[in-house]
């Protein structure tokens, strides 16, 4: 009963570049905080950074099988999003299967799962974000979903959706807010450029922000320490 | 609600700066093996050691606004340490707040929830304790209080306190036993450069420590196996 | 009651070595999928990779006198076991410790519990496996078993099995099969160059493995996007 | 920038109290298993079991403001169903809310986060699935989404889906799913009372369902205890 | 380098015990929202609550000696309240010491680690808060602190201050704020009285408590479905 | 690759159903606090209390197949003791698998992974302990081995062995202690008799067991508190 789907959208390639020379974190601030893949998530090697058009995968608990099936859909700038169909920390991926996507044009994997190899990956450079890392091998007896919508760690991801993964964690802006996503991201990023040189200066937030009526209006209060 | 407590007793720098020369592990034990903050709070980057005094800063669940309060309390030398009022993994610190902060002298961030901008963080050399990484900011709209006693990760901190912090965790030393633990540390460090080297060479603890008696009365017995 | 079993037989060291040459993933696969410990056992520093016989240790919980008791009985490329009577998180091994296993000729520490001192472990290039790391000491009032078959991290591990860890985790091996599981882990990997090859050159595994038919058979359709 | 979506459609609810006369375990099989909210979602009473339109709503961290918010959009025969934007385990539902639902026609609650008045919420047979219990209370500070698409622990769930839950956990049916799922549920269970009835007499699966020789496809081997 | 306090300060009963009349969540707010107990404390039978004076004690890891020390500090209409030293799921306490705690006039206990016996709790009708149920017993080795202030489930509790425990949690009011809290607990509790009958007769919270503007003002705005 | 291991050694009824008169609490101290299966195994309902031999099964992840192959070994008077080869939370017996249990004499199920039918398994009294409970089932492509030695919740357990289980939890006694275990535990819980009646009657544990000299050695002091 499970289903590939052949010939999804992708986002245009020029575009997710571009969203990927921001961070995770300026960009789901700049889609107004949404899109964030849970935070357990996380790189196998720091500093990295990756953006990528998802090449969506389900995968059966203990079982890789799938994966293999999703690489015949892979297209160049493609990054491997994978969510098993039941909690599951094995290891689904190693570094065979890196050299197969490398192959074809994936640029790294997100799997709310395990991987192995990890030495392996680091010195290929092949970037993945993982739930854990783990030895156990899985077995090909259970296809599952390949290219279909998916809920990953959390987020709901379309194959064809750009996902940004850095040291922070994993984001996935849809496809056709790809481009209002890029422009409200190079705005946050102009303005914090301002807010950081004044706030290397010596200048507080409390004022650079304008925050201290309010405060007073939400009820903070300063005392002097009695030293009792 | 949320109270500011101003002018604080702070430790002497000299003291504070002396017990940063002290892995955490050695002043725990110096102290009598307390005031560890939960081992859940870990460096975003390694190696890393840092002292300071406390500046404490609770935050609501998913606002960091208190944090902007609490820089203005800031002196040279301080840790700023961080509890939400309830558990949160959010990411609550990022760059733009360490330069904030180290533009006031404050040396590092103890949290216990989460951060982001880990790759800028570490760029920075500003060290971070967390107890998670997280892309997922903040909003700021409920204030907390500020330089008041505060559970941070199971141990009780109050403004001034010293920290330490380091690859195996962070303590906190309460003001008034700074010196005493100063003293304690050192001779406990001393101490262990003998340990140290009659271990090397091969002498064994149960004969260094004298334990083979004791070992006998508690009920240890030695039996030959029997390759059955 | 607690036992130190002496004389104990272990692994030919030639044996342990040519097992060490091999990674924990495919030393798993090659024998049977059986004998991980669990995933929650993670390498201090990364990469390291290290082949043992194991050295068996039980302690109780806060309390890590049977590591000394446990020095004692070491040999020339023995490799530490410690697993807690009951689960406990709390710093049992340090830099001391280490120093005095290496003085025997231990190769690491794997240890289903909490270390400390990692920044001076790191830099004595002493391999520790552990659940966490914690600063928390341990005291030094009840022994537990030596030498004795225990369960750690949910594998049975017997003194003089073969342990290999590696940045993927921590495998057992059964002392009896360390040849088999030599042999087979070789074949394993002769058999992987060559899929390695054709995989970096894009042939697909769906057909390398001959897949396609199989796949079928268990239900796998193919259809294309109607982008509704 | 929190939206609410009203004139949602719903699901007819002699469609959804059909659904509801089965197990969320049948209900899961009947849909090709898939549906499940994760199963850290637990009831606060036992046995129970209710059914559903799903009223969606999003609640900031430590903040059920848009919980006022959607009972106003409730309809007899929903279902609250509540997630936070990011992790949270207070308590943001009790019997003031509790109550007002209920004046409403809505049928319960299904939150991945932690509630309280558990003992008042009990004894109003109000049933509610939740992550946790939690006495910490919450602020109205910040609005949410309410009846937009949502994932609660791991499930995508649009308004007006059909929601099951009972002992065993929480499951989402696609509104245009509905009559097909409840179709496949009926048979399921007619053929599993066939299957009881052989089950109590004795009978093996292994005969019922065929399997021997598949298992022996498969690699089944049966050796008799040599009891050395 | 463990110390008993004797002769400590109480709550006067009568003020315990009207404090007992409330729920926590209400004595949780009424305090400002301070106090809580971690949420993972969690009563092994229900319905039940409970006030008393904190006899507070720490234990060390797998060791329940300081829990027999605390029963001789017992009064009547004191609660215990244990907390590791270090993280422990052990099972410090059963029956036994819940009939010696009884026959002391002490009312029930708050342990943030594991319990035992808990068939034999339950039928005695003797209260428990714990982390976890565990038959692992515990030994008697190391003496720790009774009666000193504690950080128990990360809330700071000293000797006499007022505990309340139900369905929903943990609570702890200071000694010295204790008629505050209770004035406070009970203007709540006549406000909720109001309100419950105006939500049970349909009324919405948006009206009663004019949240209309204020949630415009924070940008929530309401679309129709376009049932697209 | 799976085994099934026929004609296995059993422990005689006799032995089984006596140690089945103590709860596992003692039976786990009269064996020198050893044999006790993780706490995260708890009762689906309480109070429950059951003695049996073991059935010792082990499943791959996310399908129970080998389940249906342990049936058929079942002798009365059995208990299924089911571990999966990987960590995995799904639901992997429900109503029918018991049925059919039930049919064949065994008492109730151990298991290190998630049931459902909780309901309908509460209803027919089949005693379950799981680490989770999970609506998501499994499938049947893998099969595992049955009647071999195991690692459940990190205890060894091998066929024949006593399970003994009630609310506190789980505990394995060998085949060939069954005797000595029995003997002890009665030996002790005619002990606790004595202590039980002391006590109630309000003498001190202290006292009793003759603690005083002992705490005072190992360094309690009583301080009288100083009210500041």
């Amino acid at each position: 009963m499970a289903v590939v789907v052949t010939e999804t959208k992708r986002t245009e390639l020029a575009l997710v570049d571009a969203l990927g020379e921001f961070g995770v974190a300026t960009i789901h601030e700049a889609q107004g905080r949404t899109g964030l893949l849970a935070s357990r998530l996380r790189p196998i090697y720091r500093p990295v950074r990756v953006a990528g058009n998802a090449l969506t995968c389900e995968v059966a608990p203990g079982d890789n099988w799938s994966i293999h099936v999703a690489v015949e859909q892979a297209k160049p700038g493609d990054l491997l999003v994978v969510t098993p169909t039941s909690p599951c920390d094995d290891g689904y991926f190693g570094e065979l299967l890196a050299t197969s996507l490398r192959a074809h044009g994936v640029r790294g994997l997100i799997i709310d799962a395990g991987v192995r190899d990890v030495a392996e990956l680091t010195a290929m450079n092949f970037p993945v974000w993982s739930k854990t890392i783990s030895a156990r091998g899985t077995v090909k007896e259970t296809p599952a979903n390949v290219q279909t919508p998916i809920v990953c760690a959390g987020a709901y991801v379309r194959p064809g959706d750009v996902i940004v993964a850095d040291d922070d964690g994993v984001v996935v802006v849809r496809r056709e807010d790809a481009q209002r996503v890029l422009d409200a991201s190079r705005a946050r990023e102009d303005n914090e450029a301002t807010k950081r040189e004044l706030l290397s200066s010596g200048a507080l937030g409390l004022d650079i922000y304008a925050m201290r009526d309010k405060l007073v209006q939400r009820g903070l209060t300063y005392v002097t320490d009695s030293h009792e």
